[in-house]
């Protein structure tokens, strides 16, 4: 999506370590007006699919999924990472590695708001070695529901999570993938 | 709001220690579409407040913070708990007491996301004891940007927060505040 390449060539800074700082429009200010364009063009790419809910992980999935949310007209679940003490204990579980903390998350959804007849679009801010999109899919799986696929804003291609999803038989559908960067001359490769 | 009151009446379920799970449409299973209604109201209630941003707090105010942002058509910027390995660190930070986790969380913003010129909305899905706003708004005032007020979902009068706030010389605007609630006969009275 040409809109999103240039807004992460404008906005975006590449940091050492292969990280990318979208915070500016994506996970810690969200521009609401921007991300509706991404909502929208979520929207036409999985028209042919009858989604019933959409399914994100907490924190930074969440605003991206709402905002899809409100142009798809259904509810949106998003995963929690720990159970807190007014949390279900009926949920379905799976446990995610995150690299940026460095910690093994355990993460649930009720087992209220998934179930067989759901057919599921997942939806998140970023994917690059795709275990966050893995225990997602993991649980919508518990459900017995319907996968309908993946729509991911930023994909770091050249970490492989996607392709491996792809290989796996998982539409993926990523906004914009990165297949190089380079912190030192500033310069972003787009797929 | 009439209309949540009745979604509170029909979908919440009241636990013992002064719980109220609205978790199937407000912070876990997000109903957008219902939201969107909420979103709706708080720019009626805010119209003639020219707000430059919106501010929440991760992880369940951020769906109600961005489906409200459309309506008012400005980014939304949602304060971490947690200092991530790739956040910047020059930030706004304030300590806030969660009773749902019993633990004090470091919470930030990026100072590039506040400054003085902002007019900020803080939005929430729930105020209790009001200590989140309170973190909220001490970051707002770090930046030197003005609170032009408060709006939430849910408030939960008899713990006293939104009075509390109000009485500070806060605008808080509850869609729904319940006055008393009681678990054994499972009925809610709204102020």
């Amino acid at each position: 999506m040409k809109l999103l390449e240039e807004k992460i060539l404008k906005d975006g800074v590449i940091k050492s370590g292969n990280v990318l700082k979208v915070d500016s429009f994506l996970n810690h200010q969200i521009d609401v007006p921007f991300i509706a364009e991404l909502g929208k063009e979520f929207k036409r790419l999985f028209a042919d699919q009858k989604i019933t809910k959409i399914l994100t992980i907490e924190a930074s999935g969440i605003g991206i999924a709402c905002i899809a949310g409100m142009y798809f007209g259904v509810p949106v679940v998003f995963a929690k990472k720990s159970s807190g003490s007014n949390m279900d204990k009926d949920v379905y579980f799976t446990q995610i590695y995150s690299y940026t903390h460095n910690k093994v998350n355990d993460v649930v959804v009720s087992k209220r708001f998934l179930n067989v007849e759901d057919k599921v679009l997942i939806i998140d801010d970023f994917l690059a070695n795709g275990c966050a999109l893995e225990g997602l899919i993991d649980l919508v799986r518990q459900a017995g529901a319907a996968v309908q696929g993946v729509g991911v804003a930023v994909e770091k291609g050249f970490q492989g999570g996607g392709d491996k999803l792809r290989a796996a038989g998982i539409r993926v559908e990523s906004l914009a993938i990165i297949d190089k960067m380079d912190a030192q001359s500033g310069t972003i490769q787009f797929r």
